[in-house]
């Protein structure tokens, strides 16, 4: 294991002081438990927007957090849920009194754990209303859920419903709003090397030098398939191709296409594997009017990517034009 | 190798064809030859600004064209010089009347390229001045320089001497600010992992499992000595140990530490590096005003890093806070 760190155990907590030190005008970084909130927190009279996850997936969820975009992030160990006590500081942290929304990736930790927080905020008479992603077309059940993986979708998911939060509206829009993403929201991703997560020192998976693995979890978790390695074009036709399919896209429909980057993957390769993208999609009539294109949703230094396809209307649209001042995402202030 | 490509030789071409389509409000691409322009150019009256180098680092330097960043880029072939058409093409394109910098980085080819490309502008009466940045302090001399590389320091370079033509500065003025920026700040860089070229399908160099790079270049050659892998801190040391040391910085020195990720070093390794950096400075009564962490110059997929200190004024900062709008960066509007 080849990395950049002091420890293995103290990788998650490290990078959040780097985060502390790094954005103080945004972030303000709590430990023990670990959770980051808004600088300028909490925002009086607006609904407040909470999530998390595992740690390795950077910037996922603290470089979402600002103006804009989430209240509070909580992260958790490496590929580790985070704890019902984190997650419920930092949603009494972020509640401004008009009620909190937890934003939750479906894994089955996670999804028991911000369960959990939700029903402790309760008896402390905050208003919690989960919504869950599952956008991940590319296995019905995996090794960390039931049902579908939440993945790269969660971008365009976490600045919608932010960004109607952040424009005033109450719990039950903001519920409808962020319900409409993900049911308009599709992903599928692949790898070509695995990650190492440090506590362990050993890759998640291995794979020949011509093998790749197709609908890959961003743990490292197994895909659909392993396969040889093919062309780009012939890559992205295989995870568009299932996107489109599933729910379904079709042609005349108005998207946002957003090619993620697994954290390995060189920014030349991303913008190569979006112009095939850009193809396909061209051939089906299908209209790309917003675009993402980056490191957004990581698993760590694997080297792949994934493909989200947003089905827009003039609302979200207008939502995902909306400002955002975070670390990891900034446009419109 | 492995990579999410179609053709080893239509590599850069095929990435360029992407930005087009991910960025059509900002950028104008064009082909044979390639370079890239801003989709509101040229800007009558205003200094243009043009950089460019091999492909294979972005998002340099297209990442960087558009309202408060360059006028101008030109890419080569993946880790070669642009050639003088595609240089003179862009210069000639970015023009709008008030003379043009070239942003060089010292490169043997691009120094030939750009100055040949100078001269055939000056021909058609564009006065055209360079600046060459020299920043890495790893080697005297590499496989591909007459003196120091070119290297991280260009990022904030760039911002700040675009920032200057964006405020109205004249040629003069421009060219002094950068040469300003030039004279203060300094980088090293090391990598754990080498990138693979498309075009040769061979690692640029071989490391052991246990071994990293130290002055790494950008294109993978030698840097100042090879060694075991030790821990973040002592990394972190030696990199700014020898940047402090070179201009040299000194207590109460107010700067910009920037920590660029090579291409395929996680963010979680980059902030937790970030972090380490800060005790260093700390220790020696730097401070840090200003910062920048991401993967802002790349080797392909290299994992590794190189941090840049640039010291500021109060100049420099308010050119380095000033609004810019391209794809890879964009704050203040």
């Amino acid at each position: 294991m080849k990395k950049i760190i002091n420890d293995p155990g103290t990788v998650a907590a490290e990078a959040l002081q780097g985060m502390a030190l790094a954005y103080p005008d945004l972030l303000t970084v709590h430990f023990d438990p670990n959770y980051v909130t808004r600088a300028d927190g909490p925002q009086k009279g607006k609904v407040a927007i909470v999530s998390g996850g595992g740690s390795g997936h950077e910037p996922l969820a603290g470089g979402y957090v600002g103006p804009g975009g989430l209240d509070a992030a909580v992260p958790g160990a490496v590929f580790t849920s985070p704890t019902p006590d984190q997650i419920l500081d930092a949603t009494k942290a972020a509640d401004g009194g008009a009620g909190v929304v937890h934003l939750v990736l479906n894994y089955t930790g996670d999804i028991l754990n911000f369960e959990t927080a939700a029903e402790l905020a309760e008896a402390e008479d905050i208003e919690v209303r989960p919504v869950v992603i599952d956008d991940d077309v590319a296995v019905k059940d995996s090794t960390y859920t039931a049902g579908r993986r939440g993945v790269g979708g969660a971008i365009p998911w976490y600045k919608i419903t932010c960004a109607a939060a952040a424009r005033g509206d109450d719990l039950d829009s903001v519920v409808a709003i962020s319900k409409r993403v993900v049911a308009n929201v599709r992903t599928m991703g692949m790898a070509l090397t695995p990650c190492t997560v440090p506590h362990s020192g050993e890759p998640s998976f291995v794979l020949e030098d011509d093998e790749m693995e197709i609908g890959i979890g961003v743990h490292g978790e197994p895909g659909r398939e392993r396969v040889k390695v093919t062309s780009a074009d012939e890559i992205v036709a295989t995870l568009l191709g299932n996107v489109v399919e599933d729910l379904p896209f079709e042609s005349g429909d108005r998207t946002l296409l957003f090619v993620n980057g697994m954290g390995g993957t060189p920014s030349i390769e991303l913008h190569l594997a979006y112009n095939s993208a850009r193809k396909f999609l061209a051939d089906r009539g299908i209209e790309v009017a917003r675009t993402l294109v980056g490191n957004y949703f990581t698993s760590l230094e694997m080297q792949g990517m994934s493909i989200s396809l947003l089905r827009l209307d003039d609302e979200l649209t207008e939502l995902w034009d909306a400002p955002i001042h975070t670390p990891a995402m900034r446009w419109g202030v």
